[in-house]
């Protein structure tokens, strides 16, 4: 049960293109977001949280469904993003298929659903998109941006677009950029979907069809990347379903199968394939070194006015402690004010969504810096 | 250019049926194999290699179209498995799609092609075809048998199923069981050729079609687990194959993603779906523990006669050294002879099909005392 209780999400509409990266633009777009907490009489106790993947503006609190946020652990009253004392704005980004403009959504261009011709949008752009709905809320200045793995590069990239709009930037289980694995494994599951038959080149809306078979494959491959090969072991290991082996190339002899078919049944039944394109898209196109000859201190020497909290998870073989490391190196570098905590938790990558009570800590004691107790009390009065 | 120069691939029939592990029986059965060098008159040198997923009888040499086999780095004349010395055996194992008795073969039963209905083959069962195999070569005693991946998991499995008829077990980049990670990675390659609509319940032999999405898919998945993410990123990194981005959810980017789709491509060209399905479940289901309690030492109790060599690569994450030594302490709880090298080799679980100095010196050492030379001279006579 959630301490914040339900919350009603927002919408927010923008008649101002949005410039994308790749030289598109994003008409007349909307953004779905959720807030928790008061802001103050300054405005100066907001925290944007960004989402990765699967995930949505519902960070904490029970929707209409009852359902809590996917961070709901880590923000309400009296977590460690705790909404008694900061004001915490959750929003959807554009391209995602949780509520805010995106892939079958029209395109008022043409009058027909965007599918495949919805254009491609980066990390960067969605920062642009989030900095527009702060703006709009009246905030100057967030006092953080806040992420894990994805959303940890979103938050990365506020202190690049956007360095005097923000002060303390969080970044959990991220990287500076994806591996060739992790690119490799982007791409295993985007051909998954992209070769199901029922996608239709990315218009299968059109035909009343979805490519169940290829988001199915495509989730699978992501939990394995998700979990550790040590917490798989302690979770399924070798168990069998039945007492005894069926000898069947097809049916499901290991616990660890049908774990993975039931995530893959479930997300093919709610996510849209074309959002799982663009998403994985973004994560490859993140390298805000590149434009920098790969040089990251280089890229990061514009957010020295910042303040870091960088958390890494020991397990986490997608976005490895030595890629936060690598962050760590070129933030220092640049002489910015930087905390880093390297968690040894089990769970790979999924570690920063989970309880874990070092971690939560961490996270306690960081924001209790971001706004000091004596400045709120200032200006609340 | 291999020095063995040209090899003949022969076949040899059984008909006495072979009864598997399933409870199934395979009736009427022909194996593919290839042979190099010469059986001493005593027949004490012959050394049998066992093939790993997308292998084959043809080990070395070169076959009709001039390509080297798969090992022909390690055995050859003057290699590290010196054909002037040794008489080497590369089969064939059924349900493989390379010669011997598999799924796209007729039915003895039906008169129908197997298709799905080739029954599902254990390692131990590709033991015993194979000591069959060997049994009617004459050689009543194997000098050793040697198998990498799937290939060592039937060398481990020669001295449990055949103890007195193989004095050596060589085994590289194996493991005593597949970890639930690695039965995932198999049910995924699984899932995406089983959905894919050209699968027909593995029926499609009559329908003239080939599961060539489903059959790219898992080759994709299987590249990734074979080189380490270090070598991916040495040898792709996240080069660009254009000269600027494209920005583009389906077009190639990365050069990872242009060397997995080749890779994929190549594959469903010529690989069988149904003998990757087999294959993959024999993977799945070696555990030679299970019937001990999960005790992999009882479980090698039987094998107190033999000499063992294991071999690991440190980078590979598929089969880990760490999995190598929980085999080692299973053989040294024994008080079984074993020889343990750990390889800091870069190139994942691939390494064992490269050329290594310090590898193939291993292998070469350890072959000089598989058959002393004094011993063979003696023989000869």
């Amino acid at each position: 049960m959630s301490s914040l209780g339900p919350v009603t999400p927002q919408q927010m509409h923008f008649r101002e293109p949005l410039p994308l990266r790749s030289g598109a633009v994003l008409a007349d777009y909307t953004l779905a977001y959720e807030t928790y907490g008061t802001l103050d009489a300054d405005k100066g106790n907001a925290v944007l949280v960004c989402h990765a993947l699967n995930a949505s503006h519902h960070v904490a609190g029970l929707d209409e469904r009852g359902q809590a946020g996917w961070w709901d652990n880590m923000v309400g009253p009296g977590k460690p993003l705790d909404t008694d004392r900061f004001f915490v704005i959750g929003v959807n980004n554009p391209g995602s298929c949780f509520g805010s403009t995106g892939p079958m959504h029209v395109n008022p261009a043409t009058g027909r659903v965007y599918g495949a011709d919805f254009p491609v949008v980066t990390v960067e752009d969605w920062v642009d998109a989030q900095a527009r709905l702060v703006q709009r809320l009246g905030i100057t200045q967030l006092a953080a941006v806040m992420g894990g793995s994805l959303g940890g590069m979103q938050a990365l990239a506020w202190t690049l677009r956007h360095p005097t709009r923000v002060r303390h930037c969080i970044a959990v289980a991220t990287a500076p950029n994806l591996s060739a694995q992790n690119i490799a494994f982007n791409e295993v599951a985007r051909r998954a979907i992209v070769t199901d038959p029922d996608f239709h080149g990315g218009h299968f809306y059109a035909h009343g069809v979805v490519p169940k078979r290829g988001l199915r494959v495509a989730r699978m491959i992501g939990h394995i990347t998700y979990l550790s090969d040590d917490a798989m072991d302690v979770k399924f290991g070798r168990q069998l379903r039945a007492a005894e082996l069926g000898y069947s190339t097809q049916d499901i002899e290991f616990q660890i199968e049908s774990y993975l078919r039931h995530q893959g049944d479930k997300f093919s039944e709610y996510f849209d394939a074309n959002t799982y394109l663009l998403i994985t898209r973004a994560l490859d196109y993140f390298d805000p070194a590149r434009e920098h000859g790969g040089d990251l201190a280089k890229a990061f020497a514009v957010a020295r006015e910042h303040k870091f909290l960088l958390v890494s998870f020991t397990t986490d073989w997608r976005f490895s402690p030595a890629r936060s490391r690598e962050l760590v190196k070129a933030l220092v570098d640049n002489r910015i004010d930087v905390s880093y905590a390297e968690i040894d938790a089990p769970h790979g990558h999924d570690a920063f969504l989970l309880e874990d009570p070092r971690y939560l800590q961490v996270m306690r004691a960081y924001f209790a810096n971001v706004l000091p107790a004596g400045t709120q009390e200032a200006a609340r009065v």
